[in-house]
């Protein structure tokens, strides 16, 4: 089934489930008021909200159309947000560019940080930033959101906790990254809100596509309607996300509704960096890699980050095109003062 | 007034205002049933809060009495928490242990990492941990909870928002910190579930102690029942409330219920590292303080961390002795597989 979050004035919204071809809804508030407050008794809510899916696609309940403009990031605010970074490849081109060696253990141990959860951006929602030279970049992730994880999960275990699948764009502010992590504590200041996929989906709606913790379908990532990355979330991703939700969960339990990220999806091409889409290539999920590739092979970037005004989309199609999760779709405005208050 | 929350089986518990001396509590529930609700609402519920916590100091409401075993704490989840460095003393001290300078910008940008706030401990529940070898170790910390602060806030805005004050005992694994802080994406499985004081209060509570966004009072922090520390948290901490506020939200709003830590209460003795409870000084928030000085001074640390068994008291005292939060009393515990399902 596919899951939203419909906005409705609340901070947490209204849960409805969605059409598998992202045209109709139906409401689900006899079920659970939100999305948390079904995650928190799944075992309850989930053979109901099934129902519900089954009766929406044959009609047999009251339904409005869908639209993505409409609804929250599927959870507008989680107890957990953990993003990994799946796709070494990525990260050993971050270090190449710096001339920096890779940890071996690299291979082995995943990287994750700990991201803000309280605020994030709705899929339609403006990327808000103060300044352009904060080097405004997009990053398109997958995402897990997780069931109860006990510590110490193998990662059998964790992988059988996640229940449903969604995108993310993991905004992140280049130009604020190397000054905060040469302070040793992580990123803070260069991540603000990440924004998700208007629909988050059970693993049985991906099919085929779900295999060994990994969803195998391109992640389609376009900057103002021009294609820039294609590369496939199933392939180079060195961690499953069993193995990344149990990294989580090695030292303390992991709360129902707690959400973990793949990181950036990134494709080798022939042992080496990806190449961009018109050079044939399968292109890029974030400004950066592109940036590193030219950094290496002429000694500096060219392509600029985000500016204000441009737009970003980002989305993954099954096998036959249809779009699974809906489009996140930004586009990056000048923060000026406070627009909630 | 005084806020905690109830344990009764659900994840959020509930919602109760406690008497100042923290003998009675009163349930909450008609004006919100959890403390996020309050918080998500505050300009309404706190009204209500307050009248209800004066008709509880005079005895005109049911009341039954306060047991702080019978508490969760009063967040048991959140939807932030981030934790600052607030008394740079230490940071300099960690440094200084292992020959390495500090960048003098430290001074004047705050460090802050992301915390898990999804499974915080009880104040009196066991801290467990799977292995000793992990390097279990307290951190005596004062904590505030905001409203929703604006992207951009400045100090004075952010420490205007500032709602609840509270104790934190942030539970760190040394033995896991230099591994994973290699690694550059800061603290993960270093930094298991924090556990949080029985009771938050609003500032007012804390009357002439609250100064300058800081708590002007000694933090009590004993093991096994000997005093351990007793340093006084308005002195040596570099960045207030309000700043450390500000910095978590200068790229992010924070929404409503958002928990700010100080980082680990340290004071200097005579422009250099604090002295021992027993030698005259005012001790440690941390093990690994005492650990840093004994490098510094013998070339390799003394005082063992927390072995299974060890209990470890935080709490804060006002001038006339009356415990203002409850204590944070932990026993540490082996973890022997999920004890939660």
């Amino acid at each position: 089934m596919k899951l939203a979050t419909l906005k409705d004035g609340s901070r947490d919204g209204r849960l409805i489930v969605v059409t598998r071809d992202l045209t109709q809804y139906a409401d689900a508030g006899e079920v659970a008021r939100t999305l948390q407050a079904a995650l928190d008794d799944w075992p309850a809510t989930a053979p109901k909200l099934t129902r519900l899916a089954e009766s929406l696609e044959a009609g047999s309940v009251p339904s409005e159309p869908f639209d993505p403009r409409h609804v929250h990031s599927p959870l507008p605010r989680a107890y957990q947000w953990a993003d990994g970074s799946a796709y070494v490849n990525h990260v050993e081109l971050v270090r190449r560019a710096r001339n920096a060696d890779m940890p071996t253990t690299f291979w082995t141990d995943p990287l994750m940080y700990q991201g803000g959860s309280d605020s994030f951006l709705a899929p339609c929602d403006p990327i808000l930033a103060a300044d352009e030279r904060f080097g405004i970049d997009m990053e398109g992730e997958v995402a897990v959101i997780v069931d109860d994880v006990a510590m110490g999960a193998t990662s059998r275990q964790a992988r059988e906790a996640i229940r449903l699948v969604m995108l993310v764009n993991d905004v992140s502010l280049r130009g604020l990254i190397p000054d905060e992590l040469a302070k040793g504590f992580g990123f803070f200041q260069s991540k603000p809100s990440s924004s998700f996929s208007p629909v988050a989906v059970t693993v049985d709606e991906l099919g085929d596509a779900w295999k060994d913790g990994k969803v195998h379908l391109p992640l389609l990532v376009s900057m103002n309607g021009i294609p820039f990355g294609r590369a496939n979330a199933g392939r180079d991703m060195t961690f499953d996300f069993g193995q990344l939700v149990s990294h989580a969960a090695k030292t303390r339990p992991l709360a129902a509704g707690s959400i973990i990220g793949s990181g950036t999806v990134s494709n080798k091409r022939d042992g080496g960096p990806g190449k961009p889409i018109v050079e044939g290539g399968d292109g890029y999920s974030c400004i950066a890699e592109i940036r590193m590739i030219e950094t290496i092979e002429h000694g500096g970037p060219k392509t600029p980050y985000l500016h204000f005004g441009d737009r970003v989309r980002i989305e993954m199609k099954d096998k036959h095109g249809a779009s699974i999760f809906g489009a996140i779709e930004q586009t990056v405005r000048r923060y000026a003062g406070d627009e909630r208050q």
